[in-house]
């Protein structure tokens, strides 16, 4: 019985371990994400074309700040300061930022929208995997901030008025996605807590095959409001 | 008595048809500084030596959407779309940006906070001469996000150190003054409205000289809390 319960306890005690580095794994990708989004929206905000789509592409960059601080908050709490989180996050989401630099303003809102939207849907999904204040934090910070609108006007508009430039923002919507899971599972490959959280959130390998098909159909859906698909 | 109410009528019409239209233009052109500071501040972020130091410059960045977003809103209610009341202040706002990029971390540090000190000061002067909403709008606008403590931190720690970093900093921000002076004036010649206003409101060509030294004085004092005097 001593002998089960001291089992049982080291079990326990390594599993409570891990989803508590995960989690701050989570918060610190998540965070990065945020501040690397930020950098990208305002430097592409100087692409628009109009004022008012400067504006708005700022306020998108500006929303992305103002989770980059709950998530910052969130981390002083659990005693870890956000650059810590955010470290080993950097080198992948640079890549990523590096490899899909829009080469024009409708490639911005796509990849804008595209990114937002595919960040969204696998943190709502892993928000159920975390502790409940976690949770909570991390829909908050998901919550659409209520531009999309605005990029699914414009880059409609402008596919309809030209085929050729629907065909290319396809491909780039594709090319976004595979860029996407590519830089994800660099980052998986080298945090064993993170990998094995995923697994065990997700169910097991099958869950995670689920997953990913979710992820890719909610993509799909996407393309289609942005008149892509 | 018809005559002189017909003539008391016009000069009251166009009194207060001027105050409405430099109102626009006070809005328009502060819009504008946040929308170009955010613009600047976001690009500046990249330059800063560590994570922590582009967070902080990102929200300050962030900081001045929040800001765009009210006179957005302040001007719909008055019928004006903002790009509209922006479009006479992109040249010289951007103007002045160009001749004052930054070419160090520290020469951004400082030019976000005596930039931002110099207009909420302006500002604060121009807050009691228009009707009570948009003074009140106007002090909103220009309270101090709170990022201030985080460049003088910085700044002082760096002219502590290194006396040559101290005196190059003192003339830029002398030149920051000394630019953004230029470009005011620049604006006022072109807005006879405005120009009309501001002698107004300062009460004639001497309370004019008397606020610059008022501004040039506040100016003197953040040099100091930077470690600059």
């Amino acid at each position: 019985m001593v002998g089960d319960a001291g089992v049982g306890g080291d079990v326990a005690d390594a599993a409570s371990e891990v989803p508590a580095r995960a989690t701050i794994d989570l918060l610190g990708v998540l965070a990065y994400g945020e501040l690397s989004a930020f950098d990208r929206l305002a430097e592409d905000a100087r692409t628009a074309p109009t004022l008012s789509g400067r504006a708005q592409l700022s306020a998108m960059a500006a929303a992305e700040i103002g989770h980059f601080r709950l998530l910052e908050d969130h981390l002083r709490g659990l005693g870890v300061p956000v650059e810590e989180a955010m470290a080993p996050f950097v080198g992948p989401l640079d890549s990523y930022h590096a490899s899909t630099a829009p080469r024009s303003w409708l490639e911005s809102l796509v990849k804008a929208y595209v990114g937002d939207g595919l960040a969204a849907d696998f943190y709502r999904e892993v928000a159920g995997w975390v502790d409940e204040s976690t949770g909570e934090l991390v829909r908050q910070v998901l919550a659409d901030t209520g531009h999309s609108a605005f990029a699914e006007r414009e880059v409609r508009a402008a596919c309809e008025a030209n085929r050729q430039v629907r065909d290319r923002l396809a491909l780039w919507g594709r090319r976004l996605l595979g860029e996407a899971v590519t830089q994800a599972q660099h980052i998986v490959a080298e945090r064993d807590e993170l990998a094995e959280f995923i697994v065990r959130g997700s169910g097991d390998l099958m869950g995670i095959a689920t997953l990913i098909k979710r992820l890719q159909s909610n993509h799909g859906k996407r393309m289609a409001s942005l008149g892509l698909a």
